[in-house]
């Protein structure tokens, strides 16, 4: 089973408006929810792709039930005391464009926090593979990631930013999977693509960076590839960094070759980028990629 | 006690953004909620006079629960199946603007718009005024509001708009509140004072209606007033509506004679403007401005 960690998971809203107006007022024309959250997003790609999966992490409140009630994929989340949180995605009708409205998530209390880690290295002691995924909510300090990497026995794919990507990275995971953007934010360096391969490799943990339209790299310390899918694809980029994620966690616990890791996560991600609906993967479309995607080693 | 019904009340929530700019992604700064609609701000606007006040009306799902549990006035509401609905209000720091997202709310099923007008029978039998107050939910007929007022042996205020305002005007209520826009609007006519009047003067129903600040005027079939405040003031106007409709509520029940009705509700409504915080009242400001308030006769 692969073990999905989402620290800080959202009831994701979408509010349909004639147009978004700032400073008026809106009648919302359709009211959608759905789970959301990195880990989660894993999760469900996993589980579309038929593999054993388990969602962990932390909920609370009646949004946190709303979230495990219609998760979809087997859960195991440890309950806190505050209440999860909302995003709120505004859809305009008008010009087609969607305004986001993060909250920051619940106070997470110390004992909350010791509870999970304990419950934590049980589920990480009987998974393959273990994926952290997402932002920390507040109260939970940088080193969150890299305390859950160290009571893991499973290997761990860590899809972070920021801080938590860059303390988490002394923790030794499996492997890191950022974007371009993220990955030169935590290094403190520019996203020019020669630069950041400089920079997976002198680096002693795996990254499987995403570069856009460009595809992706994998830089380990036997080598560094580069893929890129047969053709430009153009279409909805959300979830597409997810399903990259949860292809390279499979791939990992099938212990496929760095070239065929690689290219499978990018078949799969460039299948998202082609889905009609964010976040979901096209099974065909996956499958007539997975052959035609080219990797050449650097 | 006075009976307020709120048949669409929700949980309104008030995000804290730095700048609101559509198609971005926003970190929300800060999250606030409180339960609102317009017979809940009318109920608390009379709870804070002092005055025994009952909100009922229809509330489902964990934000009905949300609702009844932070009401902070006495409330006895029909649950539905339905989930209540909320509205987000983002607040932007750059520009101090406010943009309102309104949910409709939900769908109301024929047996619970059965069971409520039943229990709400009964509680207006034991009340001295019933407050109808606010929009109606999807599934509820433009005539629901005629319906209360047929079912109430206590005079019924009714602050409505649209149809359910003209609809409600056949079933004969004690007093309507609407401003200049909804008056006109329900009567085909324009907004312009003396037009107003005329079309208030011809309603077999006395009207208190609110002219921003040219102050207000109340006709009835014995006359017609028109009051305004001894300056005009500026500040927040949220709620001022509600506070008018609380006075005129409060001033039925205690019989004052029209002119009194009418200057009392101008002072609340104008404290109400004056009050740092939107939709609560300055008792100190309603107090000084009850006395100085001109009401003349037309």
């Amino acid at each position: 089973v692969i073990l999905t960690v989402t620290l800080n998971p959202a009831w994701d809203v979408t509010y349909r408006v004639a147009a978004l107006e700032p400073g008026q007022t809106h009648r919302v024309e359709r009211v959608e929810a759905r789970p959301g959250g990195k880990g989660i997003n894993v999760a469900r790609v996993l589980a579309a792709l038929g593999e054993q999966v388990l969602a962990t992490g932390l909920v609370g409140g009646p949004t946190g039930d709303s979230i495990v009630a219609e998760l979809a994929v087997d859960s195991d989340f440890a309950r806190i005391s505050g209440e999860s949180r909302r995003t709120v995605a505004v859809w305009s009708e008008a010009d087609g464009q969607t305004t986001l409205l993060a909250e920051p998530g619940p106070y997470v209390q110390p004992y909350e926090w010791a509870e999970f880690t304990t419950g934590f290295g049980k589920l990480a002691a009987v998974s393959e593979v273990v994926v952290l995924a997402g932002s920390l909510p507040p109260g939970l300090a940088d080193a969150s990631y890299a305390e859950l990497i160290g009571r893991s026995p499973a290997p761990v794919v860590l899809d972070a930013a920021a801080e938590p990507l860059r303390v988490g990275l002394g923790a030794q995971p499996a492997l890191i999977t950022p974007n371009a953007d993220e990955l030169a934010s935590a290094m403190g360096t520019g996203t020019d693509v020669t630069e950041l391969i400089e920079v997976c490799r002198r680096l002693e943990v795996p990254v499987a960076v995403t570069l856009g339209t460009s595809g992706a790299v994998l830089s380990t310390p036997a080598g560094s590839w580069s893929a890129r899918p047969p053709t430009v694809v153009h279409g909805n980029a959300t979830g597409a960094g997810d399903a990259f994620t949860a292809a390279l966690a499979r791939g990992l616990a099938r212990r496929f070759d760095a070239p065929d890791l690689l290219a499978d996560a990018v078949a799969l991600s460039t299948s998202s980028v082609m889905s009609p609906v964010a976040g979901e993967v096209d099974l065909h479309t996956y499958r007539r990629l997975r052959s035609a995607v080219m990797v050449r080693e650097l």
